[in-house]
């Protein structure tokens, strides 16, 4: 088992969760460098070709897909560890509509205000005005789904959980304020100080100062 | 089981063809009128407070996310009709590689030139034309992904047909051209005749003219 990722990535941050909570810490793995284009290196290119991380491969199985990797290792390793995705029918649809649900935030998040700054050269301050207030709505529905309960789903760690805890842990690195947020600054908190977490949290936002992207959100 | 659905909406043809490969034609289902604003009518937002299709009830389970659909319907009924989702890993594993895959046809298609027409007022011509470009280049890899294959993983129609036809058949009602894309084309053309993609063709596309936001990709 091997996988290739790098820091701060919410599609390596996912599966390497995954990996922790069914017990298969201690697998092989290289973490690329994005700065010197280590991605796009011949191990991973042998593997995958559009460069990308996670690159992952199990024996002789290779998958990229990071919402992949992560539903392969739960059917795989279904009874190993943490059981991500119920076996209740009720339940386990609940899980499922908050795992896609998710996609709501990093289309808000991620393109909309991050990729924005990075990408869009005349990108006017209004318009980037507009798309937080836009975020900011879209966090205030995850803040109603989080009351009186630990989890995004209740009062067990699922695959939603994995899914939202990244790209949220992505917004606070970028100085989102989860002050007037209390129940995803109590969710945030919590989940921050679970052991597969921690251990799969990003090196860098532990060592280098956190960006100003999602200031003001 | 019920399902609010509209035409054209990849989202909504996806859970569609999933519920007819099932055997559960004659489901219970509305068709709402984008135009009219009725995916935010009173029924719907019910149920979903994002007012949008799909939305899906079945018994006292709702759920509205179009992958989480397809995932619920494929455990909920493994072993009635089509098998989706292969019970060999290394199968498994090929076939949500290329489910979500699909993303990157939705990202430089659907958002980079689809939505980009409509909502970006400033769009620069030039601007368009690399993303139809992406698009293009993009849309080789699935061709290269075709060669000697009836469907997308192999001999078998699986999730990952459900989730790469639908927006393929957007595309070229978009007027994309598949003439310089015969694996695409060949596959294109037999799916279409396929009975569960039949029945689930959006009607819109059979009684209106098609678009052209796909020209020249």
């Amino acid at each position: 088992m091997h996988l290739f990722w790098g820091s701060g990535s919410v599609p390596c941050f996912r599966p390497m969760i995954v990996l922790e909570e069914k017990g298969l810490s201690g697998y092989g793995h290289k973490q690329v460098e994005f700065s010197k284009q280590e991605h796009k290196g011949e191990d991973i290119m042998a593997l995958n070709h559009r460069g990308q991380v996670p690159t992952f491969k199990h024996g002789d199985i290779v998958i990229n897909e990071s919402k992949g990797i992560c539903q392969y290792l739960e059917d795989e390793f279904k009874s190993q560890g943490t059981q991500l995705i119920p076996s209740d029918a009720k339940q386990r649809a609940h899980v499922l509509q908050r795992m896609f649900e998710v996609d709501n935030l990093q289309d808000k998040g991620v393109i909309g205000v991050m990729y924005a700054q990075w990408k869009e050269k005349d990108l006017k301050p209004e318009i980037l005005e507009e798309r937080k207030k836009t975020l900011a709505a879209e966090l205030s529905i995850w803040e109603g789904y989080l009351a009186d309960k630990p989890f995004i789903c209740g009062e067990q760690f699922t695959m939603a959980d994995v899914f939202l805890l990244p790209i949220l842990a992505l917004f606070v690195r970028g100085s989102l304020s989860l002050e007037a947020r209390p129940n995803l600054k109590k969710y945030y908190e919590s989940l921050s100080e679970r052991d597969s977490i921690k251990a799969s949290w990003p090196p860098h936002y532990k060592t280098s100062p956190p960006t100003q992207i999602f200031a003001g959100v």
